[in-house]
């Protein structure tokens, strides 16, 4: 029936697709579905009957079930099966067609794909999505970019489907042009990476160092979640804290007592500082909790060497008042460093593709529906809102005075962590980022002059424009 | 005249190029040159009239000037100008020939050229240089990877040109196939800025937060320099050290005092971290040295920074007894982190490319010639000759007793730093790397339960094998 065409369609019937479609529909929107193997949009229909869904056997059929000009959502495995999927379906479509890649897909192939999609006169859209499973079906944060005029034509759906922060406002906006969304998802995941190994060095100080037990530690998370750190991640992790083992012996056990300590990753970590790198961006915090994890990874290798290798010969008092609150304002200040790192990153890269990011409005979509949503980012849109091109996140004064004033818990932090041999890479990391960055000052001049002498490389100077060769080599 | 040939060819006369193909002329070797522009080799003719260099003005007289196999080595700038010679050039070749690129070629490029080359039967090698204008004249650390074969036969020159070691051995050796030589000078590289790092943080400290002039400095490094610190970095630092302005109003300040802060790189430090990331190797010192140069060149930013951003309120007294002890022993500390941390990368790497790397060799041929040479290299060596799959530097005894030996200072110096806002992202990087990697636990357990309850990634277990999935969203 040529009049009741599907609103979308959606190609990928794996959990991510089908809960998406099922979102879709579920704001009265028809939804044309397919999947490469039948036997996955059969069970879809057998399991959601009632609900309008057109499933199709095949892409010609497929294609000829969405309205014009079609909006395709393609949710495959980011590489060969998106590739595969735009070779097989590009015959079939028309100009000013959209495709949308949801995928968790390299931004640089994003960029490629749009451009050579673009000859075909084929809109591409590279989209974020954050949430997982469960945000897919009822609210994720989603990371488009691509052909500003697509993105109009398919956003009153993208807005329906989104989370919506508590203002009412919907988690999504136009990111930018081609990589756009995909890049800001990668550095999104980065960030989230940050956080996670913020936490976890937090934990591992309170529980391993000053021996504060699972129980404690689920109510100091708790606590801490009231307050300026609360979010997601820090309301999961106080959540995990209370869970026994369902599977052991014993079932009196803290369920992290029983995981294996081999922290995994799937690759936008690493996507993230690879960029980081490129773009000359200093993203260390996030970049240390990526090494953290492949450590982690060498299970077996720690265990030969904590047999051989000692830490400190003593333990070390507190030497502050408050320890637990030292470490909440640690955190926190991690926290904005880290931050702080990603969202200079992504200016520098804005730069780079000519992507005209805005900042504030990247902060709000993350508010909810994601994974690192949280309390303090309105606090980042507010700061841009400000400065629409505020340099970095300490120039804003909320960030900037809070770093300011937690530094000294932070600094206490991590000579008590040092001192009682607990690895706090990415706080580390911080607090040295912090000192660099307001150092008006660093030693590279003593690493030109290093440059200089073995590689005349040359140097510059602090009293006049140019670049300069010592004689090193002439005897004074 | 048919019988006179060249043994050897070199493409590109620039500095490093004239500096080579001068050093192998001194060994008694007849050498044919070339280079695009015919003016510079006509320089190199005329400055260098009495020795026995064969000019060629276009690429099929060279080719014809040089003994069959033939052996060229091209010294242009990597990437473009490297495709252009090959293209050029190959058809003059015959099969058997061989190519050496000793530019400082991404070891990927490396692996695809010496694939694509050995269709047509061209050898291909590509060999890092390491030791800068001088080495190249003097005698460079060489490390040539590509075909044994025709490693072989280039043997004899490349052992006579390059730098030999106290005991008289050359600092060249034959690294493994395609890729490997450029790989192993990448990771040169990289230890290379972590290196410099650590001792730039040292200097940082024991000025700006102690207080020592740049003559206490200088003196300081003089007198590591006569112990187990003693290093090519460590010496040519006191000498910048005792050195003046040549070209300001006061010639009677510290040269270091003059030289901006911006400390510049050329990438391969990038590069490495790049690979580190990919390999998943934790590379945290490096890899915080490269994001220091990065924090470094935001000069404009620092300096707006710094009137906004505070430092410690109080200045820390030291807690230890002898600072400038401490300081000496954590670089010793924060160095053997990151050798350990390049060495296992390039056993990564070694798995991962079939290289069969030999670690113990690669020691052997930084002793001299590269900018890293050191005395503790010697050791390096003897660790791999114990044990030829030692997994990580630790492991072994020297290594491990010195590790265990100067943590203590290297904590205190942290916290002590850390105290006074003074930047030290490398040391802190290597003393978080000892605590992860001698660490029975580390918490990517609650990292595990963190990613399984937003994620469904699933968790592993220590009382079983197996992939878990916990029922986080079950009421208990």
């Amino acid at each position: 029936m040529a009049n009741e065409k599907a609103k979308i369609g959606v190609v990928g019937m794996a959990v991510m697709g089908k809960n998406l479609a099922l979102n879709i529909e579920s704001r009265d929107y028809a939804v044309a579905i397919y999947n490469r193997s039948a036997s996955k949009t059969e069970t879809v229909m057998k399991d959601h009957s009632d609900k309008k869904l057109v499933p199709s056997y095949d892409l010609q059929s497929f294609v000829e079930s969405i309205e014009k000009p079609r909006t395709i959502l393609m949710m495959v495995k980011a590489g060969k099966a998106t590739d595969a999927v735009i070779t097989e379906i590009l015959p079939l479509l028309d100009k000013g067609d959209t495709l949308i890649d949801g995928g968790n897909t390299n931004f640089h192939d994003t960029i490629a794909r749009n451009q050579e999609l673009a000859k075909s006169g084929i809109n591409f859209i590279g989209m974020g999505v954050s949430g997982g499973e469960l945000g897919a079906l009822q609210g994720p944060s989603l990371m488009p970019g691509g052909q500003k005029e697509a993105y109009d034509r398919v956003a009153p759906i993208l807005e329906k489907i989104a989370a919506k922060a508590k203002d009412g406002k919907p988690c999504v906006t136009y990111i930018g042009p081609d990589g756009a969304g995909h890049y800001v998802k990668m550095v999104h995941n980065g960030i989230e990476y940050g956080d996670e190994e913020l936490i976890d060095e937090s934990y591992n100080i309170l529980r391993n160092a000053a021996g504060y037990s699972v129980d404690d530690l689920a109510n100091i998370f708790k606590e801490w979640n009231q307050g300026e750190l609360n979010s997601y991640l820090i309301e999961i992790t106080a959540d995990i804290l209370t869970r026994k083992d369902d599977l052991g012996d014993d079932k009196s056990k803290p369920i992290v007592d029983m995981i294996l300590d081999r922290g995994a990753n799937k690759g936008t970590g690493k996507w993230s500082s690879e960029d980081a790198l490129d773009e000359g961006a200093p993203q260390s915090v996030i970049t240390e909790a990526v090494y953290a994890r492949y450590v982690s990874m060498l299970k077996d290798e720690r265990l030969a060497a904590a047999k051989v290798l000692h830490g400190p010969a003593e333990k070390p008092d507190y030497q502050g008042s408050d320890l637990v609150e030292d470490v909440r304002q640690a955190l926190y200040f991690g926290k904005i460093m880290s931050y702080a790192q990603g969202f200079e990153q992504m200016r520098m890269a804005s730069a780079t593709y000519n992507w005209d990011l805005k900042y504030g409005e990247l902060a709000q979509i993350w508010r909810e529906g994601c994974i690192i949503r949280a309390q303090f980012l309105d606090e980042i849109t507010k700061a841009f809102d400000k400065k629409p091109d505020l340099n970095n996140l300490l120039m804003d004064p909320f960030f900037g005075d809070i770093a300011n004033k937690y530094q000294a818990a932070a600094r206490r932090v991590i000579s008590y962590a040092t001192a009682a041999g607990i690895p706090v890479p990415s706080l580390a990391g911080a607090v040295s980022y912090f000192d660099s960055y307001r150092s008006e000052v660093v030693p590279a001049n003593l690493l030109q002059a290093q440059r200089d002498y073995f590689g005349a490389h040359t140097y510059e100077r602090t009293d006049r424009p140019g670049s300069f060769h010592y004689p090193w080599y002439t005897e004074q």
